[in-house]
């Protein structure tokens, strides 16, 4: 755990520099807009510990497979996250001496994070080795009005001369990936240029082709007025420099201003490109740095506006839970059917593929709440565009008859993973992306998105399940074996629970989504289900198995078992495990993990979470008692969940624990794990122990619920809530609940079991 | 399955070229002499399709370990057979054109294995490209007597020319493993060397430091006069090469003799490497080929004196059970302890590490029976000196207090292999070395063993066993959760029964040799027990766990279950499996593999087998009907155990099949993979097919045991037996069994459960 970045309820700020956290802080001061986005490394050489990051949304390389011993059913190639053009680049030369904080005196350094507006500031005062003295202040951002475009100011200050300085605004292709298999580099160059005040990156992934070009437009300013000095403009292999020799007077700031751009070709056609390009940067660059960074206030000012959970008597917790939906925001629009959210997003490009089950489990419902219906949409759109693959990757596995296996990682929809226990086994993904379905039309009501994607996707992966079980004539149930649960600290178990239970509610939900579109669009249903070449015999056989699930239970316990003989193990709590062994991923053998009862991530839990009106409190009490106490929660997903049910629970001092491990995860580094870039899905997760946690949100019966609390630590937690056409603030203080309905219409809200009307535009206070 | 060799009683012929399979013969016609060892490459420059292999028996390089993801207590590096200098060379050039089979007309071809004398044997008649015509006569032996030379007689005849040709004789240690990681090379240059008729190359391994000094001296001789023809001497990195440029006359042959040694720094000190090198060279090469070649022959016959089996009847098999005696014997001479059986021996390197269970479950049984008793004891004291990284192994995985968990693959006593399934839960590897020790000691009576080796190593493993089981509350029985059997196509399961048992059986005879070793060496053994820091109650432990082992168990069918929750599998005979999906491994993917009740090797009956006389002849049946048809033997180990246990069944028809299978593995290439070398330690496993198979041999209370039948596809077969004292000749034809005693002494066998006395030096029939 480290803490040498500073509290601020909207910045994060690091006020001294720490360079041997500097990998750290490049991932938590990231930036982002949905489209591209980048570490927060320097623009100007640096020879220190550093990651540089640049990264744009859908490009992909799908990198050689490297195993220790073949299985059959490993992808041979598989999607790394792409580390793109660099187009941050600003290399400062005074007299012959680089600038570069490694090399440099450094008498002061101030580096924020501006949440509320979205932008990267630095100030540093430094002496070079040849004894400059000079000030830099450096502002940058990823527009989210022109979301293919960035913009950097960058100042200078001779604070003890007066001379020349050299400025060279660059932009470098020639990368490699710090994640690559067998350290080759992805990127082939089509052509660079530099002309006048603009230059060019044009390059081409290796295998997929992918082509983004990378130009920049620079503008000299001194003293407030643009200065006409002519770029010396150079290109090399995958790189093109505009380079400015400029007399400088002391304490007069020289600024400059670089207008970037990525476009992709997956959003325009490459013929194009050069003259795509030039439109872009004339349309930015006419606009101005400044202009640009109050469309940037204003973007984020409107995602603020809906999205923000305003925390009284908390810091730490206010700027932990702001990160987050920061972050959430940085990394996914919305706009984009073909984009997900990825496990690092754009801080950095560890773990290959961008789609986990994490979106399905974690993040839609934070979008649901947060952003307009599409945005959740879209991702299910994203899953429904990539069923062809995922009936591929169940074809691989052995199954046929149209059953679809989503894979575990992915970008393009093909498997981007390979240890089989995972790949091959952890099937329980394929019930999320069914249950987000249901959570997407049980928010929204937006039941014609059941005929026009659910129903596909719904059927597909019911008759993987179909497959996936076999008929135990021991038992005389149906059983699920070779399975890995959300507890991946087990492998290869029989009828984990937790699988079986969604497997079975799938296969229950889509009769009841069969009948529901029937019913409302009898003609395109069954044009659809003739497409699909359903029987009807389908259902009978979906039915049997609902009915014959095996379920392992210890009745004496009155528990479910997380997998049979789960009870086998010897079961102690997990704090009797020596502090110096804990994280036990890191200090016990995978033997001794798989052989031990410890769990990582909620397991059977994730299934009382995900269902929880199937269950009593009492039950739930049950299971809750018996599994949390033996969970490690070495998972950045695991806390979130815990800390709902315990909320559920009434476990109110449980559930803030919970809540404060997950809020501060990468502020504080307390994985150490940071420097590889930050958990974004998991942010999600810190966002609903709020929301599903502290406030209780539900939808039961077509209604929106709350069982508020309020942390005993804190003053009060307010945020909004769009749900259908309601649009409500809700804030839970010492006095009571406030719920100020913003809409134009009466809502009705269910607080603790009770029915709240609330008129138009009107607060009542319980 | 390819037939390309001819079928012969003594020899493996290949007579025409066959140039699509030249690996696989390349591997057949592998040569060694448990020092060294080579695959079958040409001497001369061959440009088709090869695999150049040499190996030094001990001499290993720890390549780092490549994963798709890393798991607590994988090995960082690992021991991958080395391929050596190559001391074969012989470059031959005729006016400019190189002899290269690739590019030569080739008029005559014939290659042979000659078994009965050890040597490898080629002749050719072939045009070059410039229309000279040649024949080519080479032959080849590792010596057995001179167990670090080798020698080459290589002759060359012109069929229609008289002119000079060049012959440049080298050594070359400029080698690249094909099992490599990392596309490293292995081996640095020490020293070069080429003088008068002798040249060196001196490397080293890179980290192990290993040095290898390769060095030859060649003679020439024409028309059986030896020629005096200055060599042009010339090295480069690694290599070391003599030319000479000699007239020849069409029809006078000439030969060139080269003798070459391999001195590895395991055997000698590096000091005195040239000198010994200098002095091993004057001391073959004054012998000469012919009688080294001699001596070779003299070599095998005792070899084969002891060894052979005699069928009559049947060529193929014949050939069959020779070769695979012949491999063995070349692999494995017993005379070093720390050498072993690698998986494929001299003729490739395919696996890290050269020590497998193999060798204790299928290998040791046919050194006891045809080798001096120091040959299976000098297998046992290889993992007695292993034991102390038996035990840090097992401390990797969190045991502690002397617990030894042996390695699944090693060369040096550390672990080889890396995936998780195999290395840290195939454990029963432990029990085989375990169970190794009680069959050297029944069959050897050599009791002083247990005192000075077998202790250590039997209560090292019983420590583990008892560490590896817990108490299960539920079931009130000791279970072991997470482990694979021999079955590997099983991973990650709860109490395999055969590892149960085994376990169970150690943890019962370390206490039977802690009685036996007290009694007979009482003031020994307390030194003995004090050193292991042992505690009379450990073996009140082990009895407790030996008395409430779990032992899953279908009591309808009377069976032993391979694993809890077996029978929730579809249970489906093999036989229903499409032909075209055969072998399952090369057409399913690995998920279904798991998920399937087939068996790639004896799991349950592997136990049967070595637990025999634990089991009625019921119990063995309907363990053997219910698992054998489930069973698709994709272990070259598994047809031999399946073929014994058929045998004692009665089930003749059955038993000889699996022996078929077993027998022209190699031979016939049946799995396609021999071009990457021949399965060595199942060759035993082929023999123990007929030895413990047809003939039924055992021991039972310190006697020698038969049961022998008469496959019906043979006349008859014929096999020594030595078993302590006795020496004995047995031959099973259509009238009965004919045992000739070749001993001094009167001996007692047991045939079909009735005492035969067996005067000296006589011979009885019944």
């Amino acid at each position: 755990m480290k803490q040498y970045l500073k509290h601020d309820a909207w910045k994060v700020i690091e006020d001294s520099f720490h360079p041997e956290f500097n990998e750290i802080t490049e991932s938590i001061f990231s930036l982002g807009n949905g489209r591209m986005g980048q570490r927060a490394n320097f623009e100007e050489s640096y020879t220190g510990k550093t990651l540089q990051g640049n990264y744009v949304a859908g490009v992909y390389y799908p990198d050689k497979t490297r195993v220790g011993w073949w299985k059959n059913g490993y992808p041979e190639y598989f999607a790394k996250v792409l580390n793109a053009a660099n187009w941050i680049g600003i290399d400062i030369e005074i007299e012959g001496v680089k600038v570069d904080l490694n090399q440099a005196s450094i008498h002061e350094f101030y580096r924020e994070l501006n949440m509320k507006e979205g932008y990267l500031l630095r100030t540093c005062e430094i002496t070079l080795s040849n004894n400059k003295r000079l000030k830099i202040k450096s502002i940058r951002f990823n527009s989210m009005a022109d979301d293919e475009s960035g913009a950097i100011s960058y100042s200078i200050t001779p604070v003890n001369f007066s001379g020349s300085i050299q400025l060279k605004a660059y932009i470098d292709g020639d990368i490699q990936n710090k994640d690559s298999n067998y350290q080759e580099k992805f990127w082939d160059q089509v052509k660079v240029e530099a002309q006048g005040n603009r230059s060019f990156v044009w390059s081409k992934t290796k295998k997929t082709h992918f082509e983004v070009i990378t130009g920049q437009e620079v503008h000299i300013y001194q003293n407030g007025q643009k200065v006409h000095v002519q770029a010396q403009s150079e290109t090399r292999e995958k790189y093109s420099v505009l380079s400015y020799q400029v007399d400088v007077i002391e304490n007069e700031p020289i600024t400059l201003f670089k207008y970037a751009i990525n476009l992709s070709s997956e959003n325009h056609p490459t013929t194009d490109f050069e003259i795509a390009l030039s439109q872009y940067l004339t349309k930015i660059a006419s606009k101005g740095f400044d202009q640009m960074l109050q469309e940037q206030a204003l973007a984020w000012a409107e995602k603020w506006n809906s999205n923000d959970i305003v925390i009284e008597g908390d810091v730490a917790a206010q700027q932990g839970i702001r990160f987050n939906i920061f972050q959430l925001n940085q990394t996914y629009t919305g706009k984009d059917d073909r984009l997900n959210i990825g496990p690092k997003g754009f801080t950095g490009e560890k773990y290959g593929g961008s789609t986990y089950w994490d979106t399905e489990a974690y993040c839609i419902p934070f979008y649901l709440s947060t952003a307009p219906s599409q945005v959740a949409k879209n991702l299910l759109i994203y899953r429904w565009k990539q069923l062809d693959k995922a009936i591929e990757n169940a074809q691989k596995l052995g199954f046929d008859q149209g059953a679809a296996l989503y894979p575990m990682v992915t970008m393009n929809g093909e498997e981007c993973h390979n240890e089989w226990e995972i790949t091959f086994e952890e099937i329980h993904r394929n019930g999320a992306i069914a249950y987000a379905i249901k959570d997407y039309v049980q928010y929204t009501d937006d039941k014609r998105h059941l005929l026009d994607y659910g129903w596909d996707v719904l059927l597909a992966i019911a008759r993987f399940w179909k497959q996936r079980v076999n008929w135990s004539e021991n038992l005389q149930k149906y059983v699920m074996l070779g399975v890995t649960g959300p507890n991946e600290y087990e492998n290869n178990v029989n009828n984990n629970w937790y699988t079986n239970y969604l497997a079975a509610w799938c296969l229950s939900y889509v009769q009841e989504v069969h009948q529901e579109i029937t019913q409302l669009y009898p003609n395109e249903t069954s044009i659809k289900l003739e497409k699909s070449q359903f029987k009807v015999e389908e259902l009978v056989e979906f039915e049997h198995i609902v009915q014959h699930m095996h379920y392992p239970r210890d009745e004496k316990r009155g528990i479910y078992l997380q997998q049979d003989g789960f009870l086998d193990k010897i079961i102690a709590p997990v704090d009797q495990i020596p502090a110096q062994q804990r994280p036990i991923n890191q200090h016990w053998s995978w033997d001794r993990i798989l052989r031990s009862c410890y769990i990582k991530q909620a397991d059977v839990l994730q299934g009382m979470y995900f269902f929880e009106s199937d269950f009593s409190l009492d039950e739930i009490e049950r299971n809750y008692s018996f599994y949390e106490p033996l969970t490690v929660h070495e998972s950045s997903l695991s806390p979130c969940v815990h800390s709902i049910l315990a909320a559920k629970l009434g476990k109110e001092d449980k559930s803030y624990e919970f809540y404060t491990r997950a809020a501060r995860l990468d502020l504080d580094d307390y994985n150490n794990d940071t420097e590889d870039g930050c958990h974004i899905t998991s942010m999600a997760g810190t966002w609903m122990s709020i929301i599903k946690g502290f406030a209780g949100q539900s939808v039961q019966n077509n209604q929106l619920h709350l069982a508020p609390f309020l942390p005993k630590q804190w003053k009060s937690y307010r945020f909004k809530i769009n749900f259908r056409n309601d649009h409500l603030e809700i804030e839970v203080n010492q006095a009571g609940v406030k719920v100020q309905n913003l809409a134009g219409h009466a809502s009705e809200i269910v607080i603790h079991d009770k029915k709240l009307h609330v008129a138009a535009n009107s607060t009542v206070v319980i």
